[in-house]
């Protein structure tokens, strides 16, 4: 397995995604400035991944401030400046607000022990969300018959602690003893699909087929996908769910074609703060990621106005479940899960 | 204008598309190989303008052919040749027949007069398609409301003979004194929307935005585009349209949205020998133009498996009307098109 990101020498490396597939290459982040470059330049990507990342810049951060009142100034600043590199991924602020959470937590004790606790705590919350992609996968494992499986974007361990997300549902069925086709949209215009999830995929042995956004319908029409299942970037309480551009199209067509939609995310991933997928921010990325692929090869005319909308929002009316780390439920039931004490659960979606 | 094809000499020069819109490049074709290699390779590409490079392949070809019965046999053998190297687009085997039946018609004549008369024969018909894709959009024009317009591949001058089909539908709009905003798929995984349909219309100066197409239903939902208009490579008599893989796709999303769809095609591209989409043959093309972005840019892993259908087939149900020459129909008149003798056209969509 790869790591997504690790500590090493009191640094952080993260593998830098954007080489893959055809380079495995980490960069060596030396403070938060450069960890914020990771999350704005696409090294890490995926918003549990992205969650661990600010927390780990959060604790690299820490390092370098003084004792006293200046720490946690020091922290909103630091909180503040990874919190603007990306606008749709919730678990980016969430990861923020939880290390400063925990750095107030440990007030009065000595500024070095709070630096190292940090580090510790960034480490646990890599470690915890691994474990939660694996619930999510024990979860969502019988929602997947044999057969197609249609993904979109990469919700694999690349973009988590480990394991993944939606990925994470296919290698739990997998190991489940199911007999899985996955088919990856290529996911332009950064084409996640194309250099992470079928990477991923193979590296794992598990089979897998790529195939341009532009096919999911035709190949549904063949009879060759039995359900799709996806990530998130942000879900609100009503179960809309932000993820990479295209997933609304995906959820159109597998609706139109009789094909079960699934999400799979931490609760992490889920804003109750919003009332519905109206409110979440849609990030607008730089035209040139449509224009040239790779940033050189350059595939549309000179001074072509494009638009390019990262995330798109699919609503609750077209996803069959939603697989968090508590079970999947139906949309309307995802409310529920806010409840810290769960005993009968005759909602969860069996 | 930037001609897609055109005699010179006695050769002919065709557009290699493939070196849009970076470079403007043209191969002459000195035989019929030549033509036929062009077909396969996408130096040419779009329904109409196959069939026209058709005709121009096998007058080409005629020209080395021995007198007496031996010209005939050759002409088939070179039809035959150059239907098989794309199995979808019907122009291709019509403008064969039309050729050969010409040829059959002035058996009699001194043959270096059927090889001249060959030439003109393939030269009429470019121009008649160009005429033709002037009265398809004299047809469509009204039908394109102010606002924003999506198309997908490219369907354009570039397509036909000039000025195009779903493009010449926008042209004419546009003529008329319509203000549109055309939105243009890129169109995985060849690009003709980023590197043909941008590049044409930019070269109008018609106002058009390049999105990839994931980000067709998002710029939906988004209300930016109020028609949809595309080409097509082969109609079935119920009105069933093959067209550029991710058409069927688009078409489900505008039903959803409830933006009405257009198909803009000659007659010669309905097979009414063929009842229905299901008998349409779909084009599978090397995996290559997925994993490698012309064929150079490597963007998936080595070795990743693929499914790469070049077309898909819209059923009639999602299409508001069929947009012809002769008139824009709804699918289930398209039939009453075959009558030479239309004069009472209540049907017409208005």
């Amino acid at each position: 397995m790869t790591p997504t990101l690790y500590w090493k020498d009191g640094f952080v490396e993260m593998l830098d995604q954007t080489r893959l597939p055809t380079a495995v290459v980490y960069q060596t982040c030396k403070d938060a400035d450069t960890v914020a470059r990771g999350i704005k330049e696409l090294w890490v990507r995926g918003a549990p991944a992205i969650g661990v990342a600010a927390a780990m810049g959060m604790a690299l951060g820490a390092q370098g401030l003084p004792e006293g009142r200046e720490f946690q100034q020091g922290l909103e600043r630091i909180g503040a400046m990874l919190i603007s590199q990306r606008p749709t991924a919730v678990n980016l602020a969430w990861a923020v607000r939880r290390m400063q959470a925990f750095a107030r937590s440990l007030e009065g004790q000595p500024v070095a022990a709070v630096k190292a606790a940090m580090v510790a705590e960034s480490q646990r919350m890599l470690e915890e969300d691994a474990a939660i992609c694996r619930a999510i996968g024990k979860a969502g494992a019988h929602l997947l018959p044999d057969g197609g499986v249609l993904t979109h974007c990469n919700a694999g361990a690349l973009a988590t602690g480990g394991y993944g997300t939606a990925l994470g549902v296919i290698r739990a069925a997998v190991e489940a003893g199911r007999a899985l086709a996955v088919f990856a949209d290529e996911t332009r215009p950064v084409l996640q699909g194309a250099r992470l999830t079928a990477w991923e995929l193979m590296q794992d042995g598990i089979d897998v087929t790529l195939i341009t956004d532009n096919m999911a319908a035709h190949t549904m029409k063949c009879g060759r996908i039995h359900a799709v299942v996806v990530g998130a970037d942000r879900i609100a309480k009503n179960g809309d769910a932000a993820n990479k551009i295209g997933t609304y199209g995906v959820a159109i067509l597998a609706r139109e074609h009789g094909i079960p939609f699934y999400v799979a995310a931490p609760l992490s991933t889920v804003d109750f703060s919003m009332a519905s997928g109206a409110e979440i921010p849609i990030e607008e990325r730089d035209g040139r990621e449509i224009t040239h692929v790779f940033g050189t090869t350059q595939i549309a005319p000179d001074g072509c106005k494009t638009f390019n909308p990262a995330f798109d929002v699919t609503p609750a009316k077209y996803i069959r479940a939603i697989i968090t780390e508590r079970g999947a439920v139906a949309p309307a039931d995802l409310h529920r899960l806010q409840d810290p004490d769960l005993d009968a659960t005759p909602w969860l979606v069996k």
